[in-house]
C-alpha cells in the first residue's frame, strides 16, 4: 500500500523528494534464475494502422503474411485497445504501462513547438528492462517530446535511430542518437531505413552473443547472454504515405496498401534475421498500432477512426509470439490494452512490479487462458474518460458531432431530453456500436456508469488542464 | 437558355423583379390527358435513419416488412444520396429539387432563434404539384423556418399538422395548421399521432372521391378525381428516442430499433389505408431518410455518419413504388439523390420543368433502365462541395478530424506533403472508402478534381457566408 501511494505520488508531486531519498524507479527485482532464460523482446509499433488492415483480421486487398505468421506462432488479440485515440498519449501509455493521463501527455499530441515531454521520473519499457540487464535500441518515431532533452537515449535506450515526431510535421528529420542525419530525407525510404537499423541491431546482438559464447568466463563482469529489447516504431501508414520503389503498385489497396505491405515485409526481415541467428524461439515479438486509421484504412466494420471516441479509434491489432513459452495459433478475445505490454515484458524478464505502479496487467496468462485480467478498461479522449469497457459491454458517454463534443451523460439538461442519453453496447455481438441496449439492461448500465464516475474521480487528479466544454452549451445541429 | 438564366437569377437576385413581371414559379404545364391518370403521391421521410437500418438493406435486429414491401412492389435504391449530411439543407433539397446551397439554407440547420426560412420565391413539391391540381397535406417535421411566416401552409400545402423542427430543440411543439396544439407533448405518441393524421387525410381523400364519383358532372368547375400529395415527415429516429407503449421492447436493437419498427408499422398503416380505398395501384410511395444515422443506427459498413463527409452521412435508403406503372422487385444501383424526387413527381403528374430550374432528374426512367441520369452528384458540407460522385468513383476532398476540417486538396501546402492528398474511391467495390486509388487512376482523378472545381465555381455564387477555414491553418494532431 505504501509503495502504491509512492507510485501515485511520485508521478508529479514528489519526484524530486524521491530522487533525494534514492528511490528512483520502483523496486524491480530480477527473479530469473539466469539471464539466458530471459527472452529477447521485439516490439513493432506502426502508426495509424486500422484493425482490419492485416490479412489475419480480414483484409483482402492487403497481404500481410509476415504479421500473420506472428499470430500463427503465437496469439492474435481481437479485443486489444490502444490507450488513446491519437498518437502521443497512446505511445506514452505503451511505453509506461500507465493510462496516459498519468504521464501528463494525454492532451492532444506533442506539436511542433510543444514544450512537453515524457516525465523522466517515469520508467519506460527501456529503463525497466535495463534493470533486467537488457541492451536496447529504439528505431523510428518517438513523439514523446520534440526537443533534444527528450531524446530516447534519455529514457533508457542504448541506441536510437529515428524521428522525433510524425512524418507530416514541420522539420521532420532523422536522428542517429543525438545527431541529425545529414542529407535530404526521402520518405519513400523511411520504412526500409528503419528496417535496416533494426536488422543491424539484431546482427550486432548476434555478434556479441557469438563473442561471449567463445569467451565465456573470460570477463566475469559481463553478461554471457545479455538479452535485447528492440523497439521498432514506424512512421507509416500515417500520412503522407510513401512506399519504396519495390512496393509501389503492389497491393490492391492503393498507396496505403503498398505501405502496409512494405511494413509487413519489414516484419518479415526482422523475423528472418531473428531466425538466422537462433534468437527466434526465445524472442517475444509484439506487433501493434498506436491508434485506429486516419483518412484511409479499415476498421473491419467498427465505428469511427483515429481521433473519434468510437471503437475504430482505439481497437488495434495485436499479434504476439514467444515460441519458447507460448503455444501458437491462439485467438484471444479477452479485453486488453497497450499498457499491458509493460507488465508483460516485465514478467517475461523476471521482474516484478509493485502493485499500483502501472495500470496494465501481464498478458502472459491471458494468452494461456483467454481470461481478461481487467474488469474494466477506460477509454480516454484527451484527459477525459469517455468510455468504460468490460468484457461484454461498453458504456460510451462522449462522442464528436461535427465540431462539437456530445456528452451523453449531460443530455438530460438539454430540452427534449428527460434523461441522459445512454449508449450501452453489447460487445460480443457483430453489431458493435450500432444500437444501444441501455434500457434493456438497467443493472449493467448502472454498474458501468458508476465505474465511469469512479474512474473520472481517480484520473481527474492527474489532469493538466480543465475539462473541455461540452454539448449542453452548444446544442446539436 | 433564357429560362435557365432566369431560374438561376430568380433565386436570390431577381425574385422581386419576377414577381413584378408575373413570372412567379416556372412554366409548368400539365401534359396529362386527364387528372384521373395522375398518381397520388405519398412521400415518407424519416429523420436520421441509417442506410442499414431496414431489413431490405441488411438489418437483422430490426424488422421492417412494410418498408421492404415498397421495394418488393417497386424499387430499392442502393446508391441514393441525401442532398446534405444534416437535416435542414437535406430537406430544402428534397422539397425544391435543387442543391440546397441554391436555397440559402445549406449552412447548418435552422436553430431555435434562427431567422432563416425557405425562400418563398422557390417552388416546393407542394406548389409544383398544386399546378397539377393536387390536394396536399404535410404531416410532421418541417425544419425549413421556425417562425410563423414559414408555416408549411405558406409553401403550397393545403393542410399541416406537425412540428417546426427537431424533437431535441427548445420549445418543441405540435401545430395544427397555424395553431399550437394545446396540452403536454408526449413524444412517445409522436409517430402514432403523425400516422393518424396521415391516414385521416387519405380517408378524407377517399370520401371526396366517393362524393365526386356519385356527383360526377354536377359541378363542372371541380376535378372529378383530384389527386393528392401526402408528405409524412417523421421526427424519429432523431434523438431523443421514444416508441409508443405497443412498440417498447419489441425489437432486438434497443429503443432505436423499437422506434424504427414503429415507423415501419406507420408505413404499413398508410399502405393498408391506400389499399382499402383503391388508391394503392396508382399511388407513388417513396420512403427515405434526411441523412445518415447520428449516434445510433447502421451505416451497413459505410464510413461515417450524420454530419461527417463520408458515405454514411449521405447514403440513405430510398424505396419507391408505383404499381400502376413500375414493375416491382427492382434493385437500382444507378446514382441518384433526393433532389430527384421533385422532377420524378413532376413527370408523374404530367408537368414539365424548364431546363435548369431544378438540379434533380426524374427517376422514372431510372427505375426502368437502372441507368443514372446524373454524370456527377455533388456532396456538400454546409455550403462547400466536398465530394464529387460519379457512377463508379468518388473523389473526396474534405473530412473532419476531431475539431478540424481537413481539406485534402490543400495538403500540398502542409510540411511533409509534396502533393495534395487525394482520396479517390472506387464505389462499385465492397471496400467503400477504405483505400484511395488516386495514384492508380490519374485520369479518373484529374476528371473528378476538375469537376469539383467546376462545381465549386458554380455553387460558390450562391454562398451566404465565406468559406470556412480549413486544415492548413491548424495542422493535424
Amino acid at each position: 500500500m505504501s509503495l502504491c501511494f509512492l507510485q501515485y505520488g511520485r508521478m508529479r508531486f514528489v519526484a524530486s523528494l524521491l530522487l533525494v531519498l534514492g528511490l528512483q524507479g520502483w523496486g524491480l527485482q530480477s527473479l530469473a534464475q539466469g539471464d539466458a532464460d530471459k527472452p529477447n523482446i521485439v516490439l513493432i509499433l506502426v502508426d495509424d494502422l486500422g484493425f482490419g488492415d492485416i490479412s489475419v483480421n480480414g483484409a483482402e486487398k492487403i497481404q500481410t503474411p509476415n504479421i500473420d505468421s506472428i499470430a500463427a506462432d503465437g496469439a492474435n488479440f481481437s479485443q486489444f485497445y490502444a490507450s488513446a485515440n491519437i498518437c502521443t498519449p497512446s505511445r506514452a501509455g505503451l511505453l509506461t504501462g500507465m493510462y496516459p493521463v498519468r504521464t501528463g501527455l494525454a492532451h492532444g499530441v506533442v506539436t511542433a513547438n510543444d514544450k512537453r515531454g515524457l516525465p523522466k521520473s517515469l520508467d519506460t519499457l527501456a529503463t525497466m528492462l535495463k534493470r533486467a540487464d537488457y541492451r536496447s535500441k529504439m528505431v523510428g518515431k518517438w513523439h514523446l517530446g520534440n526537443f533534444p532533452e527528450y531524446n530516447p537515449l534519455d529514457y533508457g535506450f542504448d541506441q536510437f535511430f529515428g524521428a522525433p515526431f510524425s512524418n507530416d510535421m514541420k522539420g521532420f528529420a532523422l536522428y542517429d542518437g543525438r545527431e541529425k542525419v545529414q542529407g535530404p530525407l526521402d520518405q519513400s525510404l523511411l520504412t526500409s531505413n528503419y528496417s535496416k537499423e533494426a536488422i543491424d541491431f539484431i546482427q550486432d546482438m548476434a555478434q556479441e552473443k557469438a563473442k561471449s559464447d567463445v569467451g565465456a568466463g573470460s570477463d566475469a563482469g559481463k553478461d554471457e547472454n545479455q538479452p535485447f529489447f528492440l523497439f521498432v516504431s514506424h512512421n507509416m501508414p500515417h500520412i503522407p504515405l510513401y512506399a519504396s520503389k519495390a512496393f509501389q503498385g503492389r497491393s490492391k489497396a492503393g498507396v496505403y496498401g503498398d505501405v502496409v505491405e512494405e511494413l509487413d515485409w519489414s516484419v518479415g526481415e526482422i523475423i528472418k534475421t531473428l531466425k538466422a541467428h537462433g534468437f527466434y524461439d526465445n524472442t517475444i515479438i509484439a506487433f501493434t498500432s498506436d491508434n485506429g486509421p486516419f483518412f484511409e484504412g479499415s476498421v473491419a466494420g467498427l465505428k469511427g477512426g483515429k481521433g473519434s471516441t468510437y471503437e475504430g479509434a482505439y481497437r488495434v491489432p495485436l499479434v504476439l509470439s514467444w515460441p519458447a513459452r507460448l503455444k501458437g495459433g491462439k485467438e484471444i478475445d479477452a479485453i486488453s490494452m497497450n499498457i499491458d505490454l509493460f507488465p508483460t515484458f516485465a514478467e517475461a524478464a523476471g521482474l516484478t512490479i509493485p502493485e499500483g505502479d502501472v495500470d496494465g496487467k501481464s498478458l502472459l496468462a491471458v494468452v494461456e487462458s483467454n481470461q481478461a485480467q481487467h474488469q474494466f478498461l477506460y477509454l480516454f479522449n484527451n484527459e477525459n474518460v469517455v468510455s468504460v469497457r468490460s468484457q461484454n459491454w461498453k458504456y460510451l458517454t462522449r462522442s464528436y458531432y461535427r465540431r462539437s463534443i456530445g456528452d451523453f451523460s449531460n443530455f438530460d439538461v438539454l430540452p427534449g431530453f428527460n434523461r441522459a442519453y445512454d449508449l450501452l453496447f453489447k460487445m460480443n455481438d457483430a453489431d458493435g456500436e450500432q444500437y444501444s441496449l441501455a434500457e434493456r439492461h438497467p443493472e449493467v448500465l448502472r454498474k458501468h456508469k458508476a465505474e465511469l464516475q469512479r474512474a473520472r474521480k481517480i484520473f481527474n487528479a492527474y489532469r493538466t488542464r480543465p475539462e473541455e466544454k461540452v454539448f449542453p452549451e452548444r446544442p446539436a445541429e
